[in-house]
């Protein structure tokens, strides 16, 4: 296993500390919890709270989000699973400034869980909380079954919906509300081309031969669609918007964001030459972009692919897209 | 060879398409010609213009550095190849103010004689121009023959300190004074843990054992100083830092910015690994760090690995670093 770590067991712990040596101004942890990431960035009195949690080796999915204009808070466990509800009940608490907070999370059982227990918790100190999951990947389950659907890389584009929300001084109600509007509209697919190794594991999550891709996969290394021989990267760009738009409505005028998210190990290059396909397609279909995103949101460590994430906009979601945000690992100018 | 592209041979032309689809609107192509990025954004009159060029597969160095407080323009070759004196010198055509043009890049023959010859030819047009060559890898050749050195990650902090001087109204020589000052003062290292492979070979830059690193290894795969056995991220602070610290002169008191550059293949969580340790070592020595720089800033495609740059500040060089940036792929907010 050739990884630039110093044990599995501290991976965790010192990836934190690197954080706090690095940002400590913009970002704290709760009482000297490695666990727990809250934002230092000054905040408006009485904004509703936005928090998240998941599993570790994702950077800069979850941790990376904390800051200004999107989450206040994240829990993280240990890579790939969840923390549990005894962190997520204490960043709730931190998180809350009388209004109280959204947890905003991906549809994976140990997050479902532990975040219902943590707001029945939270509950007798009279916070009150709302749940909003995201479903995002649309390879993940049929239409029939998109309860079902694992939350990925467009987790950002709800973190960053529900974090200008609430900077406008929306209710809970409301930012949860629109919330869900955005995620109604957020659609994504990725394709994997090698496995990551986790840490305490120390073997490859998956295996896949030298000349193929699996598309569909999740960022867990979750088995996709379909193993395919290798192909280019403007079929890849097909298959997967053909497989996203399917499963939306897109017609003739309507403005989207993109993001091309690189798992971890694809480098940019790859990702812009995907995105030039993408753009492509949807202008022929005569459908604009709006502030793309391509780089790396949602990582699954070194793992090799890149995924798609299509967000139908309108006035509203643009505006909350648009709106500026800050933090270590993302800036948002409003331009 | 697994790599999402469409053919190695359009792998440039995609990937600068994909760029200008993406950010069309911030940089443009020199007359349709896509080995030449300009930037778009609003320029003072008869501000110093400042470019560079080299081999693609490094984004998003050279051109993702493109854009307002940096580089006014920047011509890239094939993969790892240096792009013809034609192409330099039509750029820095484009990018003179009247008050002439800083070139500035990395120390690699093909750049170094095509530079020359490009500013030869504009002197022609009148067209004043100055080199400066950077050369911040220790480990591409001892103190005695530092003049051999190659140009890596620091060459962004220097593209930084440029930019930001040219923004300031400096004249020509000034500009290219401080960059020279600001390079006395950078240093980098690297560390390799897998090869990457250029489209049009086929085949991996080098082989390295699953239990072996190479430390001190170029961003092209040029050999290191030693193939070591796999080590902790700890030890790999250390000795990179050793290496660079023995060829700068930091006494207690000294500020510095620190750049952990992932090659392409290493996760954002093992940089931040790293950089716990460095920021370690550095506060016990009683030096302090501005502006840390995180992510990936000079990459070889999909290669594994990372490298240190330790940027030795003083009061003027901090102004520069911290000035107000934007480009696709860069933000500095100055905060």
């Amino acid at each position: 296993m050739k990884k630039i770590i110093n044990t599995a067991d501290t991976f965790v712990k010192d990836t934190m500390e690197g954080i706090i040596c690095a940002y400590g101004d913009k970002v704290k942890l709760l009482k000297d919890d490695f666990r727990i990431l809250l934002s230092n960035y000054p905040t408006k009195d009485g904004k509703v709270g936005i928090v998240t949690a998941g599993g570790s080796g994702h950077l800069p999915m979850f941790l990376g989000y904390v800051g200004k204009g999107l989450l206040d808070g994240c829990a993280v466990g240990e890579v790939f699973a969840s923390p549990s509800s005894e962190k997520m009940a204490d960043m709730i608490r931190a998180c809350d400034r009388g209004n109280g907070v959204l947890c905003l999370f991906g549809n994976y059982n140990g997050d479902l869980f532990n975040f219902r227990m943590a707001c029945d918790e939270v509950e007798f100190d009279d916070i009150k909380t709302k749940q909003v999951i995201v479903r995002d990947d649309v390879a993940s389950a049929n239409k029939e079954n998109e309860k079902k659907r694992r939350g990925v890389a467009g987790m950002m584009y709800a973190f960053k919906v529900a974090g200008a929300a609430a900077d406008q001084m929306m209710s809970l109600e409301d930012v949860a509300k629109v919330t869900e509007r955005a995620l109604q509209n957020i659609r994504s697919m990725g394709v994997a081309l090698s496995p990551c190794i986790v840490p305490k594991v120390g073997r490859p999550t998956f295996t896949i031969e030298e000349d193929e891709i699996e598309i569909g996969m999740g960022i867990h290394g979750e088995a996709g669609i379909e193993v395919k021989k290798m192909m280019t990267a403007d079929e890849i760009a097909e298959i997967l918007m053909k497989n996203i738009m399917d499963d939306m409505s897109l017609i003739s005028g309507d403005e989207v964001s993109v993001m091309i998210n690189g798992l971890g190990g694809t480098p940019l290059e790859e990702q812009l030459i995907v995105y030039r396909k993408v753009y492509e397609i949807l202008n022929k279909k005569g459908i604009s972009v709006v502030m793309p995103h391509i780089g790396e949101y949602a990582t699954s460590m070194e793992m090799a692919g890149l995924s798609i994430t299509i967000f139908k906009l309108d006035e509203e979601l643009k505006t909350l897209l648009k709106a500026p945000a800050e933090t270590p690992f993302y800036t948002n100018l409003n331009k």
